[in-house]
């Protein structure tokens, strides 16, 4: 059984109503109905307006992986949350950072990088598979049209991922490592460019089929109890 | 002083008016012309007509680095000769394929996989570059259009390069890892996608700013006098 | 189900009685031994003095993951099935190449290097893991000790290794990069250094364990059944 | 010319005999006398007590490439100025860390894992190159043979670098990723282990070899005036 916590800002989906027709019952809510349909995974939701953004203690020790989209309430995430995800990363907590959430204090922290790109609304994507490999891409086909999508694009200021399993093509000419891998510490880190809140990305089914994926790629091999510490022997 | 020596078959600009008037004197002399700029630089031709294809023994061991454009007649080039390549980019020998080279017997034998791409001709090329502390991207724009290149897409079958500088997006709606570095043995590769032969890409000043950073970048570290074996000790 | 082939040269244990006190049935026995463990997993075996080496294109069609050891008669191994092999790789089947095996036709096909390194017999190795998040480690100590080996030594002619799992100490004074995965076309590979003939080695628990993982780590995402071509559109 | 800022905590030195031996005039000192010879290096040092640590926004401008040594005061270092050497390895000036300046707030906030490893007074370290084209291993040994060093051994928890270049082989049973390159933002980083204070190891001509190669390698191809931010287009 994986323990899956969804961590999603639902702060877009409150204030504006094109969010709102989207996604009536929060991005958190759509993920977590397509991810319940495996019998493997366990989810529970969190939000920002929640105690802590809902990612206690309690509920981090109890997490294998988090996914996490945040926007609007980036700069206002706790700092003190932001490190102790961080902490369980290092622990061995997989990650899944989606579309603007590789802007968060979770992913600067974690990644070292200024995390800056280039962005423009309204544009055509085409997800392009090129690692079919990879076990994130299983069963996803070598090119997803999605018709309306937030362009995102190079330079993208990330280090070098250990993959990079998507590569994004936008209609007004921009290219972006689009799905990527990266190992923090004993945790696994998958960052996913598509899902702009005011398009409905994550009703799309081979989106969902690679968040999946993702989700069971990041699920921890090991998981320690305790920070690292250097050790003399 | 890096002793380059540029290979290129030299049939198509023979064959078909349309390449003759865009490399009347062949690729090779359009690369030989602006290499030659540099001082550091010292510069020979080969191609496919000549005896060994111009690549003898003596030429390829008195070759720091070797530049390659082939196509029409990849089947006919002799296996001997493309062995002999190998032996010398394992012993250090730079090696800088371009465009359709990709599917020459030296590449297939020096990286192990089919090679194969998806493939358009006319269409428009973005080339962005996702590594810009490359020493290969010194110099060059962020991203440079080239209003009318062949599209060469995803998947494109390599192994997993070294690094990716550059990235290219083309206006049907194809990306491509369109400048990756591998090293095989002593010798490092730099394939460079850029150059149908009916289109002026090699006249482009960016293209050929990437060109020279390739050659210097490719440029031995070390050189072997003889093949590598295994050691008992 | 995981369709298991074992490719034993098996020379070693009829023509030297200290290997033959060793593996008495050959080296394919006892990895066979220990496959069947696993009700996920089912095996046949292959040897040098079969037709065809035992890896006709029936036996690679209906294979999941070749493992593969060899060494005396590398250089007789057929041409034909070497490409074979190479063929079905590309195509996607994973494949497990122990110990000398490095200097396989198989393994320079694939890998385009020397494949060169240094060696020296009756050695302790100690067997460190370097990237304990990788699935081929999960469930090995961080440490397994091997009182007796065959060094193999840096420098190892091998491309860039997508991971390096293991690394190699020696009592000599040596180290190696000891398990190294690589990916060719659709196929995984895992390169694992410990295995000398005369070493009881594969009756370790620990090493069993890594060439489990490795089986299923390497066991295709995707199977392609023909040789890729590069498609215009 | 490259202009270099070697920081040195410079306080074991005044702290304990046995350091002051070793380098009376401080590890710093040592660093800049041998990079002093050569012509292309210009050379200036900053330490722990100065204020600001030496390392103010107008030194930090002024350099291309920054050394640093740090041990005893990693806990008191300033988090402002972690922060600004941070900000300028974003914006493209190289950083070579040396020894236990892994675990200095610089590279934690850089790389972005816990840095922890194994470690012991005393032992022989013999350090092999495992990269020979690498250009920080140019002219280079392929071992070289340190008689007493700190052993530093793995697990060590760093992320996937972007090249290993040595790997340290320890007399007690250890292995270390020993020279491994990163790339952050617009700046490269060369973290590389040999120069425990007690020892004379900046003294080894191979090792100061390697400190000059390191030095222009991290040297930046580009330089940031600013920090990046997100662009919309």
């Amino acid at each position: 059984m994986i323990r899956v916590t969804i961590y999603n800002e639902f702060v877009h989906e409150k204030e504006y109503e094109e969010v709102k027709k989207v996604y009536p019952q929060g991005i958190h809510t759509c993920i977590a109905n397509f991810l319940k349909e495996d019998s493997d995974i366990m989810v529970r939701t969190a939000t920002f307006e929640e105690k802590e953004h809902g990612l206690s203690e309690e509920v981090l020790s109890d997490t294998d992986v988090l996914i996490f989209w945040s926007h609007a309430r980036q700069d206002e995430f706790s700092d003190e949350v932001a490190l102790r995800v961080k902490k369980h990363v290092l622990r061995g907590m997989g990650l899944v950072a989606l579309h603007s959430a590789h802007y968060s204090k979770v992913m600067k922290t974690l990644l070292g990088t200024s995390m800056t790109l280039k962005w423009h609304h309204g544009e055509t994507e085409r997800l392009w598979c090129v690692n079919p490999t990879h076990p994130i891409a299983e069963g996803v086909p070598e090119v997803i049209e999605l018709p309306m999508e937030e362009m995102y694009g190079e330079f993208f200021d990330i280090p070098k991922p250990d993959d990079v399993v998507f590569a994004g093509w936008f209609s007004g000419g921009n290219v972006f490592r689009s799905g990527c891998t990266f190992t923090r510490g004993y945790g696994k880190i998958f960052y996913f460019q598509p899902g702009h809140e005011e398009y409905p990305i994550y009703y799309d089914k081979n989106i969902q089929k690679i968040i999946k994926n993702a989700v069971r790629f990041v699920n921890p091999v090991v998981r320690k109890e305790s920070d690292l510490e250097c050790v003399g022997q």
